[in-house]
């Protein structure tokens, strides 16, 4: 099944790249910008088909190696 | 309001930061992963609070700016 997650720096780290982003919508004129934060989807097809499951492995590589706990949040998506 | 959209690479486009990606996470001992893509979550807070407005404004934002049409599709999601 495939599993999506959301990694999100968490709120009051900086985001130069969303601000570039911000810098950049402005640029080309669109206005009423409140913020612009990036972040990083990964979609991962696993051959895992149960949904609980697939997301406690998920987990599991999100606390190791896919997000960085000091800085960024995770949300798993298995639908 | 807050719109999120999911930036990711047309099926058939190579992801070798996907690809190295798996190999960390089989290197890390997890098995059963058939595939892994690396997309972009693009966070926006805009000042306009009507849902079907704001899902407008950020579609031109990803067709202007945000994603390449030529190798990224987008979706987004406005709730």
């Amino acid at each position: 099944m495939k599993v999506r997650i959301d990694v999100t720096l968490k709120p009051g780290i900086l985001d130069p790249q969303g601000e570039a982003v911000r810098n950049a919508l402005t640029t080309f004129g669109f206005t009423g910008i409140r913020s612009v934060r990036i972040g990083k989807l990964i979609e991962i097809e696993l051959a895992e088909s149960e949904p609980g499951e697939a997301r406690r492995i998920v987990t599991d590589m999100c606390e190791q190696l896919l997000a960085n706990a000091v800085i960024e949040d995770f949300a798993i998506r298995a639908d």
